[in-house]
């Protein structure tokens, strides 16, 4: 690469995100929080006055009206953009990815990775063939508990895992809130957006990629029950499925959008042959471990005996809340950090979610879905 | 029938509890606690001398060294028993039931109700040829919350069912503890005494009979993946389940014995069109109501606004925590307000588990180990 | 002594807990829950019709219509009653206690000890010069985890302490419900019932109880602010106070009746110089264990690392929720253990509030009020 | 005022804040979380060394060696700094504020305002004579969930207040921290750099602040106990104390910087004539409103029936938690929205704390400094 990184914020632009957006906004924050980037362009909405307000709103340098436009306007400009966010609904995050890739800049991309399973088989090789960043915001990873489970697993302090619990449940659409305009739920809910699958694409991978995340084991079969609570609607909201883990744990994964009373609830729970921990996202600062015959320990944020995975994660002192933000932007820090190595010729160091999450993903969605089109039986991932 | 049961406690005899017993000591407690039954005899060990200890320690006027020597003798004294409970390990339940409903006693049995899916129908038929009561303690439906939390769903508090998840986890048979002598493990994981399941049939019927309580419903279909985790062990220690309910709500179960650091964590969460509701077994006075939009109620034993059934099942003003003695010694006063109704020529009003539960929980149990054995595919209910 | 106590349950009478009494069925339970003895006699109120139908309710033997005939009566009795409950308010405490004591009953009695210091000063010389048990019910000393607490300080588990934060709020005083005829309400602000002292003699004893029980420290001075909030009202219904322990240490105690939405919120921490602890009455079984910059220990009823002052006061596995009237049946336990050993010739062994702690917490009350009085100034113990 | 603040963030300078400090970072997020500002000059540091380091660390623009310079010079430039951030020890809180004052720059101070009493009145003078925004980062008044809060007050939903239990406690100076280097300890007990307190200046202020914003009332006298626990220690480590409020109503006050365990937990319950709240710093998104004889209701942040106080104050949907740096952030939206109306011409809106709440805590370390001093005696406030 040959674009000078040092001492200076890095540039990035944004597709989507624009005013009326909840995910536009995060993207800001958590790409700027630590001081190491600063979004400067813009393509935020194909409708141009709303792209130049957006734009504008933001104090951006520069506004384009269409994605394209951006990607080869930006790669030629001395001070163009080092990375592209991608910020817009599931069937366009591979099109507009897979532009500024050609483009050489780098991407982090909203998950789902792809519309389809074909595209994501395509864009694994189309980031393998260059040297390109790509991240996909997995974004519940960034928790520094998260992080700590993941290396109280790894360090065998819960011996083999037998047994995972993990949910991810809402109830922002447990009424037809599509008929009436919310603007979220309207693009969610429609196939020609969202693909496949509604729930268990928008929520159930970020269960299932945090249960892979935490215990580093694959799914190697599932058993999925998809249902669609809410009349006139085209995709499932809510799912119940079986897991078969690839050392002989099992499973169970439970997602919902009519799950009445639920906030944003992503919960997990692991059980091992010697402890057991549990993570709740709407906690986010405590992880509780589980010894058999112990007293529980409650796991806290910023104390001294997290590990160091989790420390580098953690801005404030213990009993200062840290949250979803700053998770979020926890995936930014190494993110950036890794475009600045790559773009000093420096191998990349890793430790968000890539390309290869987004697959896994996307075979998670297609097989649950297949399993529960056939009166849901048995699949192998 | 024909006991003068006035102005007097009943009097109960108790088949096993002997000393070592966890369960004995608990039917002592919740029959004695409200000052309306008093346990008088016996037959409390096969070992004899243990019997004699163990009447002595409770100062039990008549021991035997059998149960039907029990059953003869109390069905022809004056002051004889006017009912019976049964504590002792699943094999057993339904001869020694037998027995006792052939004498013309009263019987108040743990559940499981019987070894096998025939047993329970032939009890079914002989408790419905007499006028007897026969009781099965589900004791987790005494709780006053959750005698409330079946009001909310009967009134349609929560609007039609959607989604139910249950669970009953605990750790304590994650290592193979029956190999050094635990006496509760060594008879629950050896199927000539406790059955063709383990822990489905110790716990996973309590989360069965629970949701059918609360809900109302009937679990039509289930897909049963049934594991058994430590080595060298006969039975399932854990076991995750699929649910399909008779009005097209989904559900999902799970049970295990080998959840690491989990005590006897019993939890429900229902969730229907209009709202939802959670209830956790190891904080009993708290109910939490959840509708969408609204913040979060936390219902409380003692308090004004609890329904009638909650009330009557309360003992204390609130803030006074009641627990798994008084919610079991709730079933009991239930059983107890029977037996005299009965005695007097009057119609018993129920309110408690009765044969068909104990049916019911039998064809659960068969129906999760039959699923499983066949490669975990939906069986019917 | 020389009554014969083997081989029976001990036989108890109870003076006051008659119909429309909370606290006489928490007597009846407690006494009675583990078998050891029963209430066979009562002088139930001075109304005689209810006392009559009370006694009837719970198959009494004998029924009386004041307590100075049923001590002279039970004492000359073959099958007289071992010991006296006292259930009824505050000023007949001591004459009461007083009457039994003198016909060589053994007494149990509800706290505040008495109506003044001076009566309680008596009571201690009288207990004194007898062989008699004499025990206090501050009943919340009875949990397992308040036993555990104190085991932890006991072994320097917590180093020297600092500071202890004690609160005990309700809020069913916040209304004058006392003018609508809530019988508890009306004699508990009644100052000729009650005493000098409303919500410091009812509930604030109890948290002075629980604080020098598990420090083991004494309170050596303190400043009251005792306010009546309520209009018309004769005694405080709230108070805060600063205090001074023995060893340095520092405190504040709160406790009110007009804290609105609490239901029996009786909450202590502990702070020393290497440990703290903390302990909430309505979750009973857990206590927790803070070492600062590890992770905090939630202590659970029943677990293997529990102490044996905790494990002889627990019935259940872990995960089986006691609550308030197992804790309550544990002072009888004990206390019935005693009387057992005081009859057969032996010492008794304590570990129950006694004469001592009545005592003191009339010190308490008359303490507080005295410094309230004098503009909220530190007075001595 | 004079300049021209449309269309671009604006921009800060901060004094302090350089390497090894946790307050800077808070405040450089905090500032420019919501794309409205940006650092762009700094005197970090009194050591020029650290003070250029820690400037590049942060791609600041300018970076100067003493704050008299980074004042003279900003005042002259085109694009010179709009605010300063003073992020340094207590004693030169006031000193920084009046030479930025002075040179027309608008100030965001951290608390306490001032090393004395009389630093305050002169500051409080200095403001009034001015047009430029002064602000303090009493930052916990920040949180969407207390401004909820005292909207409750406010509107009446707790009738009169009546009683109120304020507590900030920690353990991180439980052992002589500033003995080993740890550098936040050292000047924060030193009463050279900290004033004539501890943790009363440094968190009692916090609470103290937090009951008045609440509430909207103020404490008219104190009665505290301040100890120092830790030997040689110049300046208190603990405090307890008595309030009494403007309303007749009374407090209770807790601070402490050695309550081991004990992480940033800062809590507040209000108890009114109708109702009572309750909210915990570190479960910052939520919010316990308890009336009596109803449920408690659990209010969450991100919520519809959330006034229009804490909405403006929200960034997620409800279950994505925001924690301190958003709380933070919010301070400063309001303090930026408010400079941005001064420099157009327009009146302050306010919300955030200012130079009277200065005054007002100056007035509250002082009084319980003198009420201690006093023997723990009453002073008015």
């Amino acid at each position: 690469m040959n674009r000078d990184v040092a001492n200076r914020r890095l540039r990035a632009g944004i597709v989507g995100g624009g005013q009326g957006s909840f995910i536009g906004a995060v993207h800001r924050i958590a790409a700027e929080l630590d001081g190491q980037a600063e979004i400067v362009a813009g393509a935020m909405s194909t409708d141009p006055q709303r792209a130049a307000t957006s734009a504008q709103a933001w104090f951006l340098k520069r506004s384009y009206n269409s994605f394209q436009e951006m990607a080869e306007k930006e790669a030629q400009l001395q001070d163009g953009i080092d990375f592209v966010i991608i910020a817009i609904p599931n069937y366009m995050h591979f099109p507009v990815a897979k532009v500024f890739l050609e483009h050489g800049i780098h991407v982090v991309s909203d998950k789902p990775m792809s519309f389809t399973l074909e595209e994501a088989q395509e864009e694994v090789a189309l980031v393998e063939r260059g040297d390109l960043i790509f991240a996909l915001t997995h974004n519940y990873t960034g928790y520094p508990t998260v992080r700590h489970a993941r290396e109280l697993v790894r360090h065998g302090a819960l011996g083999a895992i037998r047994k995972v619990l993990v949910e991810y449940v809402q109830d922002w659409l447990m009424e037809s809130v599509e008929k009436s305009g919310n603007k979220q739920a309207v693009w969610r809910t429609d196939p020609t957006k969202s693909g496949i699958s509604g729930c268990v694409g928008d929520i159930g991978t970020h269960a299932e990629n945090l249960l892979e995340f935490i215990t580093g084991l694959k799914i190697t079969s599932l058993c999925a029950d998809l249902t669609t609570f809410v009349e006139g609607r085209a995709l499932e909201d809510d799912a119940n499925m079986l897991l078969r883990l690839e050392n002989g744990g099992k499973g169970l994964l439970t997602c919902s959008q009519i799950a009445a009373g639920e906030e944003n609830n992503l919960t997990i729970r692991v059980y091992g042959s010697k402890a057991g921990l549990e993570w709740h996202q709407m906690e986010p600062n405590t992880l509780i471990f589980k010894e058999p015959g112990k007293p529980q320990q409650i796991l806290r944020t910023g104390l001294p005996y997290m590990s160091d995975e989790a420390k580098v994660a953690t801005r404030l002192p213990a009993g200062h809340p840290e949250g979803f933000l700053e998770a979020f932007a926890n995936l930014y820090k190494m993110i950036i950090a890794d475009i600045r190595r790559v773009e000093e010729g420096n191998k990349p160091m890793g430790g968000y979610p890539t390309v290869y999450d987004g697959l896994r993903g996307m075979q998670f969605v297609t097989k649950a879905v297949e399993s529960s089109r056939n009166g849901s039986t048995w699949v192998n991932m």
